[in-house]
This record gives C-alpha cells, structure tokens and sequence, in this order.
C-alpha cells in the first residue's frame, strides 16, 4: 500500500494518527529550519511540514532536494495546523513529516501546474498529460464521466440496452467524407470508420430490440473548423413503435434529469418550437433562448413610407436592446461597424432610441414620425430605455445578420449566463435544403428521415416546403443532438434514394441491406443522437469543447502529443496493397 | 403512442381493461371462426384471439392476410384466457381483437424465427437482424448490457473515472499488426486504431487520473482464428500508487461484484497461484479449476526402472480420472488415440486402473509392481475406482499434452459445469518468452511490465527465469483479463527497449512521448484490461463470443450482412494520394 489516505481526506479527527501519503509536489516554501510543501493529487492537497526539530536530519536533507513535480511518499503524524486555512478541505490539520522516499524525480515542468497556466496552447497540448494535473482540466474530464454515467443509467432504467456496434463498417459516399480503413485480408478492399451507427441502430430496430442506446465514438474527415475534432462521441439512441412524442418526452426526461443530478438545475419549462418559429423569432434553428430580445417583423409598419432601403427589403426586423437607449453615438456606430463586419455583413443598421420619456428618436426620422416608431416598438417589445436595432434585405441573410447582433449584444449584456440553462426542441424541420454548390436538395438530416404524413406527395412540386419528424435539442443556443423518425417502408426509402439522386444501383450497393431488412417486419421507429462533448461542455458552462476531451487533436487533425499521424513501413503498405502517389 | 402496454405486462389484473399492443406474428393459428396469434416483442408474447361473433369482419378479415413477421398494432379487451399457460407471465389473459392495423408486411423470412432455428450459421450472419429477433440472441445481449452496466457502476462507486482515449493514433510496429487509417489532411500519413489504449492509460496516470477505467473497441489486423474479431471490446483499468496486491485485490471485487449481481453466485474461494505452481498443477496457465484432477508428478516413483520410455523422459506427469477405472478397453483405447491425434501429439499412453479392492492393474506391469503403482496413486491422488493417466516426455509439451487431455476427460464427465464459475489469480509470470521464429526473448505481457525487484539484473544472465509483475484472471479454464504492475522510470523503459531489441532511435520514435512523460514526475502504476466479449460469454454460460456481439464478422473479417469491407471510389483513393497495387 503506497498511501493510508488520498490529499483530500485528512481532518481534524484525523490529528495524532500516523498515516502515509503519496502525490506531486505542487510548491514548497524553504525556510531553513522549516520546510511545508503543498502534496496534491488527484483529491487534493494535504500541506506537509518538515521540521528541524522534529523531522529526522536525513528526511530534513533529503526534502531540500525536492522539486515542483516530484513525486513522493511520507508518512508521518497529522497535527493540528497553525495557520488554518479554511478554504481548503485539509485546512484544518498538517502532516509532520517522519519518512519521506523519493518516488520519481522530476524535471521542470514546461509550463506551470496551477488553476491559471502560463502555457500555451500548443504547448499544453503537446505535453497534454502535465495540463490534466491541472484542475481546469482534470474537473472537466471528472464532470464527463458523470455526465457519460448518468445518461447510462437514465436510459438504462427506462429499459434501453446499449449495444455496441461494429467500427469497422463500410463506406458511403452520402453525407460528409468517410475515414478509411484498408483490409488487409481483403485485398483491394476497404472499412470506413462510422460517422454514426445510424443503420445499425435502424437494424436493430428491426431485429427487435425496442429501446437501443450507445455512448460511442464517430469519426468524419472533414476539413477542421475550430472546435470541431475528427473523432467525436454521441449518445445514440433508437426506439420502436414511437411517434415523435415519445421520443420529445423520453429525451426531455433525460436532458431534465442530468441538469438537476448533475449541475443542479431545474428546468422550469422546456418549451417546443417550429422551425420556421424558431427563424421568424430568433433567426436562427438553435435559438438561445435564455434572454428575450425576440425578432419583431416591421415590414407592415416599416414599408410604404419614403425610406427605399426598407421598401425594397424582402425583411424588415428589429430587436429591442434592454437599456440600449443610453448608448453614445459612438457606442452606436460600434454596432454598426460591427454588423457591417464580412462575418455578418449586414449593409447597415437603422435604429431607435426609445427614451424614458416616451418619446423616440431614431436615425431615420426623416421618414418616420413618433406614431411610426412607436408600432415598431410594440412590434419589438421595447421598453422605454431600450435601443431598437433594425436590419433589412433578403430574409434567410438579414435573420442570419440579426441573430448574429441579438447574441453578440446578449454576450456584451451579460445575458447568456453560464450557470443558467435554457433548453428548448426545434421540430418540424424541412426534409430538404437547397443545396448552392450542387443544385439539388439534400436530406437536411439524412436520407432515413420521414416526411410529415401525407407531405410525401408534395416532394416533386414544392419540395423546399415538405417537412419532416425531425427534431434539434437545443440548449443555450447550441444545437446539442437531433433526430428524427424514420422511414420503415422499402417502397418510400427506395423512392427517398431516387429524390435524392442516387441511381437504383447506387442505393442498392449503399444501402440494400437496409431496404431488404425492411421486407421483413420493419416497426416504425425513430431516435436521436447527441452530441456528448458539445452536451457536457455546455452543461459545464464552457463553449468549447475541447478541454473536456482527454487527447484532443488540433485543428490539423493531429495529435501532437503522440505525433500522429505518421508515415508507415514500406513493408506496411505492401501487405496491404497500397502504394503513396505523393 | 403505439401501445399502452409491452407485450410481456398484461396480467389477470389487467382483465376488462381496453389496452393497445404492437408487435410482431411469432405464429397464427387459423380455425375459421377463431384465429389465436402470438404477438411478440422485445419483452414477450401475448395471445390475441380474433373470435367471428366478437371480432368486426373487416378486422377478422385482415387478421387473415397475416403471415408470420408481420408487424401489427392491435386494440382489445383483455380477457381471461380458457387454458390458462402457466409457463408464459401473459399465460393468464389473452386480448380479444377489437381493432387491428397492419404496420408493414413481411416476407417469410429465411429461417424460423423460434429459439431453436433451422437457420445455418451463414443465413443468420446475413441476417442478423432477424437473428436478433430471436430469444437466445436478443437476450445474450442483454445481458452484455447488463454486464456492461455493472461494470461501470461498480468501478464508478469505486472511484474509478471513465476517460475516453482516442481512436486515431500511431502505428506502431511492436505487437499484433495495426489496422491503418490513411490521413487525408496530413499527406501520406496515416493513423492507426488502437491494440489497446496502453499508453494513453499509462499517460493519464502520469497526468494524475489516478483511477482510470474505460470500457472501450480495440483492433488487431490478425489473421482471424475460430472466435476471434479483427475488433474486441476491453475492460481497461489503470490505478496510480498501487502495487500488484492493490490490483488483485480491487478485481477481485469487481469480479464477486459481478458473479453476485449478474448471474447470482456467490464465490467462496478466490485462490491466487504463482505461474509456475499452474503450470506444474495443470499444465496450463489457466487451469479450469472447478474440477480437481491435478498433475502428479511421478518422475521420483516411475523413473530407474526397466521402462526406457520413462527413464529419458524429462516429465512423467499423471492425472487421476474419477471412476475411470471401470473404464472398457476399448475407451481407453479411445482415449489413447485421443492424446495421439496430431492437435495433441503425445506419443502413446500409460494408464492405471485403481481397482475398488485396493489393488492395481497397469499397462506397464511388466515394469512396475503393486508398490511402485500405489506410490503413483498416491502422487495423483487417485481413489480406488479411479483412472491414471501418465504421459511423459519434455516438459513443455507433455504439461500441455496432459493439460489438454484433463479438459477433455472433464468435459466428458460433466465437470466443467457452465452455472459453477472459479475464478483465480495466476500471478509471477515470466517477463520474456522465447520467440522461436525471431530467436530472440519477446515481452510476454508487453514492453511496459516491470520485473520483479530485484530481477532487472536477470536480464542479462537468465532471462528466462526473470519474473514480472504480472497477472492474469482466469475463469472457468478461460484467461479473462491480466495485467502488470508498469515500468515507470525512463530508465528502465529505455533499458527495456535495448533489450527487446529496438534501437534508440526507433525506441524514441515510438514511445519517446511515454518515456519522455516519465521525466515529469510518473507516480508507481499498473492495470489491468478485461475481455468483455469473452467475460460475457462465460458468465453467460457460453464458450464462444460469437452470439454476445450485436453484429460480428466472419473469420475473413466481413461483415456478410453489409457486405463489408468493400473498394472505395477512385476520387476517394486520390484524395488519400493512395493507389491499390493489385
């Protein structure tokens, strides 16, 4: 036994026992006579004190040799700490120091293991296994695994089996770029790693299984945008005989359940949302809805007056800005300058000061006397002492540029606050999107998606305008998983195939074994996944994700840690019958 | 919703109640006037009868285009069953059909979907999905959850923090062959898919995890035997500050935990033998240890008489065989042939009646008198009534030929009972073993295992005889999981790899970022890795994983089902920069 305690356990009913301890050395203080060092691990930290006169010279001499980051054992008699320090758990009490050993030695370490690190990020991530010592780091990585181990057990008390998968599967030109994996046993042939276990989860559907779940990792290789990493983790979930109902009220339960056993928080509405709602209102499919500043459309009170700009806008729409009424000029042309940015690329902004007074004044009252402005702001909800702001143009843009300024001023405000949670569901989303590059519809979510009943029909003469059972959760803001139910008839999936574009041939070598799977007995059914790094991260309050992933990659795709990836043997190839064109 | 109840809830309470099912036909039976049908789901079967004087005709009508596998939603009264079928927890009631809809058709389906099936191992590889529907498939894999989630609770309650390690990391050419994922992003690169997540586990104790567990895919490109998949599910574990009795102790209870909770046995004895002491007692290091038939020794009591065969053999080695003496001539003759085939490859037998009256009669009486074979009783612990089995020859291969010969007589007697589970520790295991293709020592356990202390300096005169920490868990005769306490000095690492055969530079290449971790303080550690299918497939009661895998894949490594692996399109070749040479 290395240790009779963890750093975080001894307290004052602890004092006069004699125990062993082990951990790193987080800092020491060297007076000479007297030496306390700060022992951590991954429970905490325990101060030791080295005495002269109570310390036995040889250990005295031997802790002067010590380092930050070493690692070490003593054991010694727990006394009473002079000094109390009660924002430490083990603050009460001291270790005074009868043996110590050296257990490994330790060079220093590149950046400093403290809460605020002087390293880089680069650098943390080469050296990733010093930055988990951290505890920003290590928290994170605690808090996923309760996460991970609560949707387990949730799902797994409502009767779903997690059944594992296979990884090694086969690849399909349909949606994003498949990662590869040759065979070597079958030459010429290749494995595609999942980007979801969405057929399998399909078969086993068919196969009987009622209620199916898997926390499992899925891979795309996609060029990198920030925070975005090639293998990724879901929580899968499938079930039979459901309508979209049951799986909101299933998954509701679960989101529900790991905000209150695992941050705490509980919800009190989780309200549900259209799609065309959610872009009227917010503009935006994953609205964050733990603020107000709801869209208003003026374009009934805005049009047909002089200002051309708005006439000839397919959208005119407004948010109020709580207090915005007392922004300067030059705070004003601050979000101007800022909406008029290439990123959100808005041509201007129109806005209203809605004084306390009752009275406005707005940069377009030329065109607008006070009756006008005061539609706009019952239109937008504004208070007196809000700032109305006001963009134009082609709609799906000018949303897009609205929901851009509504979350950077709730940012500046103060409104997306990380410790309160704001879940909501996005339905009816289109079956189809327009897509510029190709000059077809795609499958918003994927080809397995169900059209609403009886909308099948409206595929070959208003096919923007089908909607579908598919679903988004979304929370604070952030799409956290979606899905959909499922088409369980061979004839629609074979039509679905068509619409989209693949020949019979096509579809039968893709996806044949689905189709015929669906000749014997397929139940309706339907499911979701999640998005667990993007879920905890939130949960965790943090927008980024990838500190709650233990090895991540960078944004080149590589671990820079192990180096990966990285040339392999000639010989290598050879047995798998490839040859590098570089 | 599809149903108010599953198909295996209705009871007698439920009598009179209007209830909704959904399901599929296990089987119909048609009388004209009345048609019973069993509907089944993941939960069960209920009997509905559809009845001409209580059923409309349009319902009774379509109940009559049903085949088996349709998929079907009925509504109806439940009502007391006539013959009540005590064996079914529905047996009581049956539902009497008010209204029936048709929720997919089905084809008759290439083998009955029954507990017993007529489907060979091919048909229901293909369709797996129907295979799943069947009872002894669908429960094994319910098990493996069930297993699954135990695991995870017990090690979580434990302390221990799921940490998922990446999937896409570095070849490396030590071991079995790695599965390769080319790197689009990164030209003529390539990942590789994890063997194990052994240096990631070794790393997070250096980044101070301390408890660290993941039940996680792992993948070995190796020509495939009987019961092995190119991707396997492990139990990984990892503990900072722990010596080998931490260790055994920890999955002892972990393995209790599990026999209790899982399959309800309750272990007595949980025995630990050194590799040496299994070897010498069963020949096998792991000894199925339900039964008794221990070696015996005989070299001392059968060697220095008139029989040469003995006389220069380096073993002769015997078992007793419970009630083997009344054996026929014609077994043993069996038996004898048995040991002779090529899979074992003993050269011929000696046997030992052990009469009930005391006295003895052999195959080698010419050499042996009443006396000598009394000493050879005594050494195998043969009774009166009981069979010894000698073989002799060298060592090695005369303990494996005995070894396999005690599993086949104890198959033979029943003794290998699949509801009776022994599990025991083998620990000390050698640290190299002799490779007899390279001609040099190999890592038994892997190149991160720590020798004994003390035995580092072995290595240069005996490495035969330098012992490890390490361990493996058996389980009814079938090696589960093992083990080592790890090197964690650069040092010794690096000394490790000198000796196993790897230059600095490759040694550098492919660890440097474990060995240079170790520079930073690495605490003392060690672990463990389970197999989950097969510990699965033995609490279940089974000896091959097959059935406990949702969608396994041959022994070429397809998957039959969907036709994987397959080639790829040539624009995916090109963007890999890779050309198939075939």
């Amino acid at each position: 036994m290395y240790r009779t305690h963890n750093n975080g356990a001894l307290r004052a009913e602890h004092i006069n026992e004699t125990v062993t301890l082990a951990g790193w050395v987080q800092k020491s203080r060297d007076k000479g006579f007297m030496i306390w060092v700060d022992l951590r691990d991954r429970y905490g930290i325990t101060q030791l004190i080295f005495d002269e006169e109570r310390t036995p010279k040889a250990v005295m001499d031997l802790a002067k040799t010590m380092g930050r980051e070493f690692v070490i054992q003593v054991t010694g008699k727990v006394i009473e700490r002079e000094s109390k320090n009660p924002k430490m758990p083990t603050g009460d009490v001291e270790l005074l120091v009868e043996k110590l050993e050296i257990l490994n030695e330790a060079k220093t370490p590149p950046f400093t293991i403290e809460d605020a690190t002087d390293g880089g990020e680069d650098l943390r991530m080469k050296y990733r296994y010093l930055d988990i010592r951290r505890n920003p780091v290590k928290e994170k990585l605690i808090f996923r695994h309760k996460v991970s181990i609560a949707v387990r057990n949730y799902l797994s008390e409502q009767g779903f089996i997690e059944v594992e998968t296979p990884y090694l599967i086969k690849s399909t030109p349909e949606g994003a770029r498949d990662f590869v994996v040759p065979s070597r046993m079958n030459e010429g042939q290749f494995y595609a790693l999942p980007q979801s276990p969405q057929t399998f989860k399909q078969l086993l559907m068919v196969g009987g299984m009622d209620k199916y779940f898997q926390i499992v990792k899925c891979f795309r290789d996609e060029d990198l945008r920030a925070d975005r990493q090639p293998e990724f983790t879901q929580i899968d979930c499938e079930m039979a005989f459901v309508e979209q109902e049951d799986i909101l009220n299933i998954f509701e339960g679960l989101t529900k359940h790991l905000l209150k056993e695992v941050v705490g928080f509980e919800i009190e509405s989780f309200p549900r949302m259209t799609y065309d709602e959610a872009m009227a209102k917010y503009g935006n499919d994953k609205p964050d809805i733990r603020f107000g500043m709801e869209f208003g459309e003026l374009n009934a009170v805005a049009q047909h007056k002089d200002f051309k700009v708005f006439n000839s806008a397919e959208l005119v729409v407004g948010i109020a800005v709580p207090g915005g009424a007392s922004y300067t000029r030059k705070e004003i042309d601050k979000l101007i300058d800022w909406v008029k940015r290439p990123q959100v690329g808005a041509l201007g902004m129109v806005y209203v000061k809605c004084n306390e007074d009752g009275s406005f004044k707005s940069s377009v009252d030329k065109f607008y006397d006070q009756e006008d402005l005061a539609k706009w702001a019952e239109a937008t909800g504004a208070q007196p002492g809000d700032l109305i702001c006001v963009l134009s143009g082609e709609t799906s843009k000018t949303r897009a540029q609205l929901s851009a300024l509504r979350m950077e001023l709730a940012t500046q405000l103060g409104l997306r606050k990380s410790d309160e949670f704001a879940p909501l569901w996005v339905v009816d989303f289109p079956l189809l999107e327009w897509d510029e590059e190709t000059e077809r519809y795609h499958a918003m979510h994927h080809p397995f998606t169900s059209p609403k009943p009886g909308q099948m029909e409206l595929l070959d003469t208003k096919p923007g305008e089908v909607k579908a059972n598919a679903y988004d959760l979304v929370l604070n803001g952030n799409e956290i998983g979606g899905g959909s139910i499922r088409i369980h008839d061979k004839e629609i999936q074979s039509k679905m195939f068509d619409y989209l574009g693949f020949t019979k041939e096509e579809a039968q070598a893709q996806f044949g074994f689905l189709m015929d799977a669906f000749q014997y007995g397929a139940p309706p059914h339907g499911g979701l996944a999640f998005g667990l790094d993007r879920l905890v991260a939130i949960l965790g309050g943090q927008e980024t994700i990838r500190d709650f992933i233990a090895f991540p990659k960078n944004n080149a795709g590589r671990d820079v840690m192990i180096d990966a990836p990285a040339t392999i043997d000639a010989a290598q190839l050879e047995e798998l019958n490839l040859k590098v064109t570089l």
